[in-house]
C-alpha cells in the first residue's frame, strides 16, 4: 500500500472514530455560546461555523448564541460617543442601547451569512422575535446602569419551532421587558438562560482562556474536570475571580436545572468544539454534576 | 334606546359589515409593503401595526416587507459619512452597506416589537435567513452603484415554515449573491418578489402619495381601478413619472405572475389598510387584471 | 378630512377595539345556548347567528345548543295532540317525544341553513349522534313525566373531532339511555354539561329577561356580576324563583366545573353576543367564581 | 367430533370464507340507498343496520343514504293536508317540505340510534351540512312541481372528514339551493351523487323487487349481471317501465363516473347486502361496465 | 325459501353473530404463541395462519411469536450432530445455536409466505432486529446450558412501528445478551415477554393439550376457567408438572403484569383462534384475574 | 503546539473535510450491495458495517443487499448434498433452496447484529417480507436451473415504511413467484432493482476486483469513470467478460432509471465505502450517465 492510501485509510479511521460521539449526540441540543477571540479572528470565526455547521449535518441540534462586545465599542466610538461603565458593566442609556442592538443584528446576520454558505438553513433571531427573552432591569450594586436586563423568562417555543422546522438558530442577547422596552443581555446569561429552557444536553462556552485553574498565575493548575460542590469550594474560597466568577455560576446554575453538561473551552483552538465533542482530547474545564466522570464509558 | 346604547349597536353593526371580508381572505396570504410617512409618523406607525396584527388575528396570513432609507441616510450621516447617489439610487460602498444592515435590522426589530406588544408572534428576518433573497448586482444604466441587488430567486420556504408556525413575519430587504455577499434591495422590489413567489392573494403597498394619476399636478385624475393594459398604455404615453414608474412596473408584474390583486394605498392616511380591506370605501389605486371590478361581487 | 372619511375612520376605530377581545379567546371554545325571542324573531335570529359565525371566523371555537319549546307545543297541536305538563314540566310521551325530536330537528337544519349561507361550515347534530349525550330518567318530584332526561355523561369526543374539522357544531337537545331509549332534554341543562365536557371559556345562554334581578318586579335591581357564593346566598334567601333557579344552578354548576365564565344574556337586544364580547357595554349577569371581576384587566 | 363442535367449526369456516371479500373491500367506500320494505319492516331495519355496522367493523367505510317516502305521506296526513302528485312526483309546496324534513329528520336519527345501539360511532346528516348537497330545481314536464331538487354539486368534503374520524355517515336526502332554499331531492338520485362524489368501490340499491327483469311479468327473466350497452338497449326496446328506469339511469351515470360496481338488491331478503358481498350468491341484478364478470376472480 | 337461500342466510347469520366480538378487540393487540402440532400438520397450519390473517383484517393487532422445536432436532441431525439435553432443556453450544437460528428463521420466512399469500402484509422479524430481545443466560439448576438465555428487557418500538404501519409481525425467539451474542430462548417465554411488553389484551398459546386439567390422566377434569390464586394453587398443590409449569408461571406473569386473558388452546383443533375469540364455545383453559368470569356480558 | 495537538487538529479537519459530503446525500437513499470478500474476512466486514452506520448515522438513508454464495455452498456440502452448477449457475432444487434461504437467514441476521452492536436500529429482512421481491423463474439458455427468480415487481412500500421508521434495512435475495413459492435471487440484481424501485441516489457494488478493466490482464487499465454509452460499446466490443457482463449489464440498467450514480468498489480496500463518499479517492469505477463528471463540482 502506498503512502497515498495510507493517508486516506487514516481519514477514515478518523470518521470512524467519530461514530460513538455522533450516535451519542444524535438529535440532542447543543447551546454554544460564542464570544472572544473566535468571533474576531476570520480563521477561527470560519472554523467555529464549520464546526456548529458539521454538529448540525450529523443530526445535533445546535443554537447559537453570540455576544458582540468590542464591535459595539468601537460604533459607540464611530458615532462620536464616550462608553462609560460602572463596576466593570457598560452604562447602557438609550442611544448605547440602539447602536448595541444594531451591531448585534449586523453580527447576528453575518453568522447566518456563514452557516447559508456551507448549505445548512440558519435563521437569525433576537430575544425579542417571538418574545423569547424577557428580563427585569438589572442593577450593579443597586445602582441604575440602563438598560441591561437579567432574564426571567424564556419563551422557548420559538426555538422548537425552528429547530423542528430543522433551521440553526442563531440568537443575538437583546431582550425586552414587561412594558416591552428592549435590553442588552449579558451573553453568557442568555445562553444559559436558553440551555436550561430548551434542556439542551450541552453548553459549551467559547472564551479567550484555557479553562479554569485553581491558580490564575500558574498554568499548571488548569482543572480538566470540575464537580459542582468543588466549583462552589472554589469560589467560595476566593479563588475564582474577575470575568470567570459570573461565568462559572451560570455553569452552576445551568448543571443544577438540567443541563448535562457545561463546556468552558478555549475559543482560540482551532476547531475546539469539534476537539471536545468527537476527541478524547479534553479541552479546557468541564463542569459536571456529583458523581459522573468527564469522560463517557469506554472513552 | 338610549343614545349609549345605540352608540354600542352600531360597533356591533361595523363588526357584523366585516363579515364578508373576514371570510373572504381566510387564510390567504397578504404581502404589505411598509414604508414612507407610516413608518416616521408614530401615531400611523401604530396603526399600520394595529392593522397588520388585525389581519392576521381574524385569520389572514400577513408578511410585512419593510425599507428604511430615511434612517439610513440619517446613520450615514452620523458616523460621517456622504449619502452618493447615482439616477436617483444610493451608491452602495461596503462601509454604506454594512450600515444599511445595520440600520435596517433595528428597523426590523422596532416592528416585532410593536406586534409582539399586540399579542401575536412575530419574527423579524432578513433575506439572507433561509436563504430567502438570491439577487444579482443591478447596474444602473450600465454603472456599477455597489452592493445594490435584483431580486432573481426566491426561496419562500422559510415564509411557509414561519407562517405554518403561526408566525407574523417581517422581511428586511437584504440579500445575497452567489459569493453570499450582502446586497441592499429595493423594498419595492423585495415585496413584489417575495408576493410571487408566495402567491400573495393581495400586494400593498403603503405610500406618500394617494394613488395613480392621470395626471399628478391635477388631484382630481386619481385613478380608482386600473387595469394592467391601461397602466401600460400609462406609461407608453408618458403620464407616469418618478418613482411611480418602477413602481407600477412591480404592480404589473406581481398581477401578471399570479398575485390576485396589487394596491396603491396612501399610507398617510389613518388605517388604510383595514379600511381598502374591510370598507367599500376605495383608498388609493386598485391594479387588476383584464376582467375584474375593483369591488368583489355585492359589495 | 370630509364627514364620510371621517365614518370610515370610526369603523376602522371599532376594529381595532376589537384586537384584544380577539386574542383573548383565540381558539376558546364558547357555548351559546340560542333559545326564547332570539330563536322566533326573524331580524333576532339573523343577528345571532350572524355573531356566532364571527366568532367562528375570528378564530373562537363557538358551539350553539338550542331548544325549541314553543315550536313544539304548536306541532303537537297540529295532530290534535293535547300538551300536558306536571310542575311545568312538559310530559312527554312516546307521541309527543317522536314530534318534539321531528320540530327539534327541523329548528337545527335551519340553524345550519343560515350559517352555510354566511359561508361557514355548520353541522346539525342531536345529542344521539356519536352517543353525544346520554341521560338517565328524570323525574319531577317524584314523578314519571315520560322521555325527560338527565344528563348523565357526555361523550365529548364527536365535538373535538367536527371543531378540528373546523365546523361550527349545532346541537339540539335530545339524548339516549343505556337502552338506547330517545329522550327530549331541556336545553339550559344540555348546553351546561357541554360546557363543562369541552372544558368551554364561556358558556352564554340567551334568555328572554334582561339578567339576574334581586327585587324581580324591581328593574333597578339588576345585578351585573354576581360571584358564585353570591347565586347561593340569593337563592337560599329566596330571591331566586321560577324559571331562573334551575338557570342559575346550571351557572354555578358550569363555573364550578372549569368553565371561566357564564352569563346570562338578554337575547332581544341585537347582537348581544357580540356586545358582550367585544365591548365593556356589560349585558345582562355575569357569573363568575370567587374572586374574579366581571371585566378583563384594561377594560 | 360432536355434533356440537362440528356446528362450531361450521362457523369458524363461515368466517374463513368471509377473508377474501374483506380483504378485497378494505378501506372501500361502499353507498348503501336504503329504502322500501326494509325500512318499515323492523326486523329487515335491524337486519340492514347489522350489515353495515359489520361492513364498517371490518374495515369497509360505508355510507347510507335513505329516503322515507311512505312515512312523509303519513305525516303529511296526520296533519290534515292532501297530498299532491304530478307525473307520479310528489308536489312539494312549503308545508309539505317542512314536514318532509321534519320526517326524514326522525328516520335519520332512529337509524343513528340503531348503529349507535350496535356500538358504532354514527353521525346523522342532511344534505344542508356542510353544504354537501347543492340542487337546481327540477321540473316535472316543464311543470313546477315544488320544491323538489336536482342534484348539481355535492361537496363531499364533509363525507370524508367524517369517514377520517371514523364515522358511520348516514345522510338524509334534503339539500339546498343557490339561494339557500331547502329542497326535497330523490333518495335513489342523492346517492347516486353521492357515490360519485366520492368514488365509491359499490353502490347498492336495497330495492322492494328481486331485481331486472327482462320481462317483469315473468320472474324467470330475471337478470343477474347487466352490462351499461345492455341496460341502454333494454331501456331503448322499452323493456324498462316505471320507477326502474330512473333507477336504472342513476345505475348506468355512476358505473360511468368511477363507480365500480352497481347493485339493485331486494331488501326483502335478511342480509342481502352481506350475502351480495361475502358469498357468491348471486343476489338480484349486478349492472357492470362493458368487460367485467359479475364474480371476481376465483369466485 | 329453498335450502340453498337457507344456507346462505345461515352464513349472514354467522357473520352477524361475529360483530360485538369484532367490536371488542377492535385495535387490541393479541399475541398468538404458535407451536407443536399446528406447526406441523399442513391443514392446521393453514387454518391457525387463516385465523391470525382474518383478526388482522377485522381490525385486531395480531403478533405471532413461534417455536420451531423439531425442526431444529432434525436438521442437528442432518449434519450429524448429536442433539443434547440436560434436564430436559436442549443445550446449546455455537454450532446448535447456528442451526437452530438458521432453522428458525426459515420457519420464519415460511409463516410469511402464507400471510402474504392471503394478502396481508407481513413481516418477520427476530429478537436481534431493532434489539427486540434482550436476554442474560439462563442456567439449568445452577448448570450452563449454553446460549439460552432468559428475556430481560422487550424493546417494544420495533413492535409499535410495524404494527402502526399495519404489519402483522411474526417473530423467532432468539436474541441478544449486553455482548451481542446470539441465544435460543423458549418460545413461551418469549411470547410472555412481548404480551406484557406491549400491554397485549390477549395472549394465546397453541398446545398440543386439551388445557390444564385437575388430574391429568382424568380427560373429565379439564378446567375451563382459572383465576389466579387458584393456579398458584394447583402448582403448589403439586397437580401440574411436566411442561405445563413453566407455561402456567408464564400465564400467571403475563395475568399479573397487565394482559388481560390468558389462553391454553388445544392447536389440534381447527381454527381453535377463531372459535375461542367468535365464538362462545369455551376451548381450552381461560386463565383470569381474581373476579373476571370467562364469558363477556351479555355471552 | 506540540505534536499531540497536531494530531488532534488533523482529525478535526478531516470531519471537516466530510462536510459537503454529508451535506450532498442528506437523506439520500444508498444501496449498497454488499458481497465477496468483504463478506468472509471479520476486519473487512467490521469496517463495511461501521461504514454503512456511519452513512446512517450522519443523515444518508443505506439499504443494505447482501449475498452468501460460499456460505451456501458450505452448508450445502454439510448436509451432503452435490451444488450442481449450469452454466455457472447454481441449479436450485428444493432442497437446496431450502438451505440457501436459511443460510441467507442467518447471514442477514448476523449483519443486523453488527449494526445494532454500533448502536443502529437494523431490521432485516427477506424479499418474502411485505412482499418486497417478485420474480419469474430464470432460464438460463431455456435451461431450467430450478428456484431461481428474476425480479419482476419490486414493492418498496416495505423499505420506505422501514426507512420512515428510522431503521437501517438488510435485505437477502429471496423472493416469491405469482403462486408464493420461494425464489433465490442474484444478489446483484436484487439490489440493483430495488436501487431503481426506491430511486437510490447511489448503488454501490462491492466486489472482490480493483474495478472495470479495459483490459483485464493488464492492471493500468483500470478505468475511473465510464459512461453508460462508454460501457456498451465496452461490451459490443467483447472486453468486457465473466461475472462482469450481468453487473455492468445492471450498472447501466440502474444509471438509466433514475439511479444517479454507481460505483464497482474494491471490497478488499478497508472503508472503501468511506473513502468513496468522504474523499476524492477514486476507488474502482463510477458509471455515469452521459455528459457527467465522476467528480461533483468543486471536488
Amino acid at each position: 500500500m502506498n503512502e497515498n492510501m495510507q493517508q486516506y485509510l487514516d481519514k477514515a479511521q478518523v470518521l470512524i472514530e467519530a461514530l460513538p460521539y455522533i450516535q451519542r449526540f444524535n438529535r440532542k441540543i447543543i447551546v454554544v455560546k460564542y464570544g472572544g477571540s473566535a468571533m474576531i479572528d476570520e480563521d477561527l470565526k470560519r472554523q467555529v461555523i464549520q464546526d456548529v455547521t458539521l454538529l448540525k449535518l450529523v443530526g445535533f441540534k445546535p443554537i447559537i448564541v453570540h455576544g458582540g462586545g468590542k464591535e459595539i465599542s468601537k460604533w459607540v466610538g464611530k458615532v462620536g460617543m464616550e462608553p462609560q461603565f460602572i463596576n466593570g458593566l457598560r452604562v447602557t442609556d438609550e442611544d448605547t442601547m440602539e447602536i448595541a442592538e444594531m451591531v448585534l443584528g449586523k453580527v447576528n446576520k453575518s453568522l447566518v451569512q456563514l452557516v447559508e454558505e456551507l448549505g445548512v438553513r440558519a435563521i437569525g433571531i433576537s430575544g425579542k422575535d417571538g418574545g423569547l427573552l424577557k428580563v427585569d432591569k438589572k442593577l450593579s450594586d443597586g445602582k441604575d446602569i440602563g438598560f441591561v436586563g437579567d432574564v426571567k423568562e424564556v419563551n422557548a417555543d420559538i426555538l422548537f419551532d425552528l429547530l423542528e422546522k430543522d433551521f440553526l438558530p442563531i440568537v443575538c442577547p437583546v431582550g425586552m421587558d414587561d412594558d416591552y422596552q428592549t435590553y442588552n443581555i449579558n451573553a453568557d446569561d442568555a445562553a444559559c438562560a436558553i440551555a436550561r429552557a430548551v434542556h439542551a444536553e450541552k453548553l459549551a462556552f467559547l472564551t479567550d482562556i484555557e479553562g479554569v485553574y485553581k491558580d490564575p498565575k500558574d498554568p499548571k493548575t488548569l482543572i480538566s474536570e470540575l464537580r459542582v460542590e468543588e466549583a462552589r469550594k472554589l469560589m467560595e474560597d476566593g479563588y475564582i475571580g474577575g470575568g470567570m466568577l459570573p461565568k462559572l455560576n451560570n455553569c452552576i446554575d445551568a448543571i443544577e436545572n438540567g443541563v448535562s453538561r457545561v463546556h468552558i473551552l478555549d475559543g482560540r483552538i482551532a476547531h475546539c468544539l469539534l476537539l471536545e465533542i468527537f476527541t478524547n482530547k479534553g479541552i479546557g474545564t468541564a463542569i459536571l454534576s456529583g458523581e459522573e466522570s468527564r469522560y463517557y464509558h469506554g472513552e
